[in-house]
Order: C-alpha cells, then structure tokens, then sequence
C-alpha cells in the first residue's frame, strides 16, 4: 500500500454547479468507479489508485496537474 | 508504514467561517472518511494516506498544493 | 500493483463533439482495450497502465503530456 | 523505523499568545492525537508521522512548509 | 509488470492520411509486432515495451519524443 | 539505525541567555523527551530523531531549516 | 525485462532512399543482429537493448540522441 | 555501517579560544558524549552518527552546513 | 542483464573512410574484443558492456559522448 | 564495504609547515584515530569512514568540501 | 556485473605519437594492469572497471572527464 | 564490487618533476598503501577505494575534484 500515495494527482475547481467528476476503472474492464458533482466554486482533489486510472471532467472548470491548467466546459 | 508518511499534502486556509474539508476513501469504495470544518483563519494540513484519495474542499479558502495556489469558493 | 499509478498520463481537451479516445492493449496482442467519446468541452486524463501501451485520438482536441501540447483533428 | 524520520515537516511561529497546533490521527479513525498551545514568538517544528496525517492551526501564526509561507488568523 | 508502463514513448500527429507506425519486436528475432494506420490530424501515443523496441514511421507526421520534434515524410 | 543519521536537522542561534529547546516525543504519546538551555550565542544543531517528532523554541533565537530562516522571541 | 524498456534509443530520420541501419550484438560476439533499410522521409526509433549493444547508420539520415543532432552522410 | 558515513556533517572555525563543541547522545536518554575544545583558528568537521543526534556550539566560531554560515559567540 | 542496457554510450561520425573503432575487453585481460571499420560519413553508436571497458578510435571522426564533442584524426 | 568510498570528503592545503590533521573514532569511544602532518604547499584529501566521523585541522591551511572554503589557522 | 558498466569514464585525445595511458590495478596490490599506446589523433575511452582505479597518462594529450579538460604533457 | 566503481576520484597533474601520491589505508590502520612518482606534464587519476581514503600530494601540481581545481607546491 505504501508507494500508492505518491500516485499523480489533479486539482479541479467547479467553474459551474453541477461539474462532473467521473472515475473510470483500472484493469481489465474500463468501467465507471465513482462519479462525482461539484458546485461552483468547490474545490477537488483526487489521485490516480488502484482502481482509477483514468477521469473524465465534464462542465466548466479549472483543472491542475503536472502538465499546468487546462479549462473544461465549452 | 514508512513511506507513506513522505505523501503529498495540501495546506488550506480559510477565509470564512464553514469551510469543509471532506477526505474521501480510497480503494473500491469511494464514501466520506472524515469532514472537517474550519473558521476563518485556521489552517489545515493533510495529507494523502492509506484512507484517503480525494479531497473536496467547500468554502472560501486559500488552497497550496504541489501545483500552486487555488482559491474556492464563489 | 504499487508502481503502476506512477505511469506517464495525459490529458485531453475535446475543442468539438464525438472526439474518440482509443486505448490499445499492452503484449502480444495489439487490440482495442477501451473506446471513449468526449463532447466538446470534456476533458480526459488518462494512465499507460499494465493493459493499455498505446493511445490513439481522433477528432479535435488539444492534449497535454510530458512533450508539452499536440493539437489533433484537421 | 528509519524513514519516518524524513517525513514533510512544517514550522509554526506564534504570533500571538494561545495559538493552537492539533494533530489529527492517520487511519481508519480521524481524531484529536495532540494537541499543543503556543505562547507569542515560540516556534513549533513538527513532522508528519506513523500516527499523524492532518494539522490544524488557529490563532495568529506564520507557518512555513515545502509550499512556502502561510499566515494564519483573522 | 510494474517498471514496464514508465517506458519512454513517442506521440505522432499525422499530417496525411495513411501515416503508418509499425513496431518491431524485442528479442532474438526483429519482426513486424504491430501496423497502424493514421489519417490526418489523429494522433498517437505508443510507448516501448516488452514486446516492442523499435518503431518506424512511414508518412508526413510530427513526432515528439524526449528528444524533441521530428518531422517525417519527404 | 542506518539512514536515522540523514534526517532533517535544525540550527537555532541563541539571542539572549535562557533560550529553551524542548523535544517532544514520537508515537502514541507526545511528551517531553529532552529540554535543553541555551546561553546568548550559542548555537545548536538537532535531527528529528527515531525519538522526537517535534521541537518547540521558546526565546529569542534565529532558527534555520529547510524552509529558510526564522526568528523566534517577541 | 522490467528495466530494459527503459533503456537509451536514437531517433532517425532518413534523408534519402536507401539508409540503413544495423543492430550489432551485445556479447561475446559481435555480429550483425537486425538490418533496417529506410526510403527518404521515414523516421525510425530503436532502443539499445539486451541482444543490441552497438548501432551503424549508413547514408544520408539526421540523428537525435541525448547528446543532440547528428547527420549521417557524405 | 554503509550508509551512515554519508550523513550530514558540520564545519566549524574557531574565531577565539576555548571554543567548545558538545555532542549530545541519540535515543532514549540524551546525555554529553563527547566534549571537544578548540583553540583560535582550529577547523573541526563533524557529522551526526549513530551515538550523536545533537550537538552545541559554545564560543566565537564561524559554523557551515547545508543551510549556510552562522556565527556562534555574543 | 537489466541493468547493463543503461550504460554509458558514444556517437561517432567518421569524416574520411577507414575510421576504426576498436573495443577492448573488460576484466582480467585487455584484449582486442571487436574491431569496426566506417566509411565517411556513417555513424557509429556503441555502448559500454560486460564484454567492453575500453575503446579506440583512429581516424579523422566526431565523437560525441557525456563530456561533449572531440575531434579524432590529425 | 561497498557504499563507504562514497562518502564525503574533505580537502586540506596546507598554507605553512606542521599543519596537523586529526582524525577522531566514530562511535561509542571518541578517540584519536590518526594524526597526519602536512609541510607547506601538501594536499591532503580524506573521506569520513567507518572509524573516522570527526576532523580537526590545525595550523594554517585551506580547506575545501561540500560547502565551499574555510581558511583555519590564526 | 550490471553496475560496473556505469562506472566513470575518460577521454583521452593524442596530441602526439607515444602517449601512454597506463591502468592500474585496484586492490592490495596496486601494480600495472595494461598499458596503451596511442599515435597522434587517436582518441581513447576508458572506464574505472573491477580491476583498474587509478590511470596514469603520460605523453601530450587533452584529457576530458566529469570534471572537465586538462591537458598533459609539457 | 559493483558500486565501488562509481567511488569519487581526483585528477592530478604535475607541474614539476617528482610530484608524489600517496594513498594511505582504510580502516583501523592509517598506513601508506601505494606511492606514485609523477613526472612534469603527466597526469593521474585515481579513485577512493575499498583499500584507500586518504590521499597526500606532495609537490608542485594541479588537483581536480568534485569541489574544483586546487594547486599543491609552494
């Protein structure tokens, strides 16, 4: 369980009501693990684990990671 | 238990009173682990850990990160 | 498993509807593992992980990784 | 034993009387594991550990981590 | 299999229709692992693997690596 | 006992006679494990230790860590 | 076979029909293990690996490795 | 034993005579282990080790270590 | 063998015909392991190995390595 | 054995005759180890070992490690 | 084995017949392992190896390693 | 055997006829262990070793190492 921790991370500040933050699984099936709703101006932060190794960001948002600020929404 | 200690963290200051800190489950379950609530001027210091890999902050706050400052709330 | 949530990811802006994301399996097949659609305005982030070695997207997007950005689409 | 010892650690400097330091459990519970009261002008060194993942400060305070430079307080 | 998904890869971005990457297979004998074909504007994520250590690139494409932006074709 | 020796370490320079540094102890408990005085210019180096997590300057002093200089003292 | 996908490659790209590039073994013996032949405008990425410790490049191709830019060729 | 001769060390200039270096012992008890007088222009290089966690400096001296120069003394 | 793909290597571009890259062997004995001939203008990479510790090169050549760029040859 | 011969090193110039270089035990026994005597215009590189963990230098000399030149003597 | 193929290396550029490069032997006994001759252009890579830690170089040459050009002879 | 190849080492070049090196021991005892007479314009390199962790050099000459360039003689 110990290195597991220091997994990437990413930062998402809702921009909206109603952000949508999906995540999918790891492994062999590419399924959803955990869906999650922010309001405008809620912040989030969540790592790659385990279980997620991919996240979908749906609605207008600011998002952090290792690669700077990307915005979500159209 | 030794690594995990080395974890990224996050610094939150509150810049009202209410701001809630909910620490969410890692592993197959993704459910609320602890929520924390802050006046204004408290700061908070945590941790990703073994429990916890995702954050949401609610609230108007000044948030530090590996990725720099964010700032919730409306 | 622990290594693994440290691989390289990257994150994918769709700037129109129906961006397709595909990600191909690691070994000695090279097959289809995972198909995702983005609507414009949706951003993705994904892992390598143990399954998936190669990622295909097509459609309009700006994606993001440890070489800086790539616009994609015509 | 031997790596918790190079923990994150953070630096607290009172900035006035009762400035108060809580160091919060790490793992399945989330509770109240010490707590310590800071007169004005002393200084606090502390460290993440096997037993503390989260810290909360309230009162006047400057607080320095990897982050940089924090002020707590109203 | 943990080490293998942080191996270095390459992204294309074809310029034409019809750019094709193959791989050619580690090991005692180097043969075609893997073809795939590009139309213009996708872009492509592969990385080295076990099965995988040398890829070549046929068609207009911009491709970066750790070392930089290549362009292929005449 | 072997990489203990590599742990943060702290530099306090004594500004008037009576500086206190106080060790507080690692683990289920958190007490006083040593309490040393300090006449004006003297100067001391201490590591966080298999044994203290945490240490309290009370005085006037300059301390000076990882994070930069600080001064204690009113 | 974990950290050998890890291993130094060499980008090239052919500036003419007819560039070739051959794999020498790594061993006892060195002798020839895979010869690639590029047609102008294709671009090839190898990898040293466990049968390949030495590389020719024969006509007129530009070169990229960590020490930068190199064009083959009269 | 490997590790521990790549420990942190100090560098100290005597600036007048009599200057007094104290190691003070690691672990459970923290007593004097060693008591070393320097007289004016006398360099000493110490590192922590296994038997010392804390060392004091008293006298006008010149001290380097991985954050800088401080000078000791009134 | 995992590691040894890791080795330091060395570009070499001859300039005239004959250049001659001669590896001498590792261990007990410094013998001739391989000797290489280059017409002008190819490329030679090769790499340190179990079997190489040493190598030659006569002629007029750019040789490019961790140190930078030294010309061969009179 | 292996680590020990990449420990820190200290080295000594000495600047007139009789220049002293003490080494002092590691471990529970703070004892000489070995005095060495340089003239003027010697230089004198040392490692801290698995017996050495303390140096003194007396006389004048220069002396150069990690954290840049101290000129010891009156 | 794996290691010792990354062991430190020089360069060696002859700027005149008969420059010797003599290797010698690592351990109690420090005798001659193997000697070079090299005629004015040839250029000669070496490594530190199992058996050879300290290289002498006699005869007019430029020598380049980690810590940069020198040049020998007078 | 392995790391101590990558041990630090200096570079020594002679200005003067009959400029000497002299390793001296590891371990309980500090005696000589070899003894290297240099003439003017050669060069020397020679690393720290299981056998030696301290070396004097004794005569007009231009030392290279990792903390820079000192020259010996009066």
């Amino acid at each position: 369980m110990e290195e597991i921790v220091q997994a990437d991370f990413m930062v998402v500040k809702a921009l909206e009501n109603g952000v949508t933050i999906i995540g999918l699984t790891r492994g062999k099936e590419t399924t959803v693990h955990h869906t999650e709703k922010l309001d405008e101006g809620e912040v989030w932060f969540c790592q790659f684990t385990e279980h997620v190794s991919a996240i979908k960001i749906r609605g207008k948002a600011e998002i952090f990671s290792r690669y700077g600020k990307v915005q979500s929404g159209k």
